[in-house]
């Protein structure tokens, strides 16, 4: 455990430990339960040795959320090798599993990072461009015209898609693949409809 | 002015008055913004008062939000007098108009909103839940069978609607009849998907 035995680490190796322990509290309680203390206490540290690394609270959560949601992204990253189609599928799969194998950590980053800071929200907003920019690529590659329009609907569609991984994916007892079958569906209509 | 010349109004109305100014602020910044502080300024009068009648920020939030809310449900309540694509036409026609006629205060509800406490949170939840109410109403009644998936489908709808809102009608060039229309579309889009 480690906080019965502190061990010696580098800077940057103490300051990656930190992040996964914070990154590791999201999957048991929201964003804004994460203090430098608890932090602290979670690493067998002193609160100054936190705070020397993030310096505030705000700072400690932009950086495990930005580990949370590169890990999310690492997770899903398209496979370039399928077609826009198998593609959008295969994302889709790997996006349900993820949420599943991370369940109140995708929580915590969907409604408690909205709590969070100025800069937690603008990583969360970053994330959802990266997976709206993918599903973009996907769609202009299969001929559907680009535009407003088409940005707006896939924009929106990654807000659908988080609330029904949380209804569905979270609190609902639908398998793994009727969840990714409603998401390739609903997104492959709602492009056909605008 | 309100700050100008003090008047002496009974309880009732001066509680009306303050959450109305709470409301109203949220046409120029975001509910964290609000404070007992602020609004006891924009009244005119002390923030002594201002917490004899609402304790906390969190619980003038709460009321402003309640009202704010309660606006909008009332501005967009289904007119029953309609069949059912009639009806879902007319309310995404009174929502757009709603959402541009008070454009930041819409935006503060679903942005600042989240950052709110959990009371505030809770209100905003509820109020997607009316509007998911109606939405399944009209659903059914147009012969849609009833069951979970159709419940997270409108719910995560409402999700998307918020997005396509501030992303279409707030910080868009399309016209108030191409925003009802994408929502139309999209809204029935994803239930024949489902």
């Amino acid at each position: 455990m480690a906080a019965t035995r502190r061990t010696r680490l580098s800077p940057d190796d103490r300051r990656a430990q930190l992040i996964a322990l914070g990154v590791g509290a999201l999957a048991s309680g929201p964003l804004e339960d994460l203090t430098l203390e608890s932090l602290a206490r979670s690493a067998g540290v002193s609160r100054g040795l936190v705070a020397h690394y993030f310096d505030t609270k705000d700072g400690m959560h932009s950086e495990v959320v930005r580990a949370a949601c590169d890990s999310l992204l690492h997770a899903t990253q398209p496979d370039e090798s399928l077609e826009p189609l198998d593609r959008l599928h295969d994302t889709l799969t790997r996006l349900v599993r993820f949420v599943r194998e991370h369940r109140l950590t995708f929580y915590s980053l969907v409604r408690g990072a909205a709590s969070g800071a100025p800069e937690v929200r603008e990583l969360i907003d970053e994330t959802r461009a990266v997976q709206a920019g993918w599903l973009v690529a996907a769609f202009l590659e299969l001929g559907t015209p680009d535009g407003e329009t088409l940005r707006i609907a896939v924009r929106s569609w990654i807000a659908f898609a988080e609330q029904t991984l949380v209804d569905g994916a979270l609190h609902s007892e639908l398998s793994s693949d009727e969840i990714v079958l409603f998401l390739d569906r609903t997104a492959k209509a709602i492009v056909a409809a605008v």
